[in-house]
């Protein structure tokens, strides 16, 4: 068995996503890449489906998700009330990633803003 | 009409690659993820089925490939003797993508191995 330092994102895609107390929250249903430097800038989260929402995408910076072997699936620091509250767009609406809209996710979650 | 600085991995998977010359090389099986930072750090190309070879996959520097709206395809400035010649591997036998690996794969194409 080996730590692997990378993945590949067809095994990123479809990939479970829960909070911290165990709640599954969606799947990854896409990543988001920067052109030029070649960095993931989302991964687009399927939210929804259930309180009469639709399955709407909602963009988590990559650095919010944390692999766990034992649930197979991505854990993120996030209540239902919070990712709820955050910005998300209809499946067939994908907003142009601007910096200006991922600045704005990113602030959203209070991650860093790489280059 | 927006210069789009973003792409959706879904939408890079199954691009077509062709060379300078206007040979198509074959088309981006996945993208392979450096988990940590959330660099790509390669494109796997599906190269061959052809002249014998198998359809084996060669995996590229992100920064080698350059979008052609023209061709709607990656244009990478590689014949295919250089290709062939290049680090492969089959499908089915996708090899533990390390730093050691990585770097060679970089400086068989005199590419930039950055953090």
């Amino acid at each position: 068995m080996s730590l692997k330092t990378t993945i590949s994102s067809s095994r990123v895609e479809g990939t479970d996503v829960y909070n911290l107390a165990g709640e599954k929250l969606g799947a990854i249903d896409d990543l988001v890449i920067d052109k030029r430097t070649g960095h993931v800038r989302y991964a687009a989260l399927e939210f929804g489906g259930f309180l009469g929402m639709g399955s709407d995408r909602f963009p988590l910076p990559w650095s919010m998700l944390t692999y766990d072997t034992e649930k197979d699936g991505y854990v993120v620091n996030l209540d239902m009330e919070q990712l709820r509250s955050g910005p998300h767009y209809a499946k067939e609406d994908r907003p142009d990633y601007s910096d200006e809209y991922g600045r704005g996710v990113y602030d959203h979650y209070g991650a860093h803003w790489g280059v």
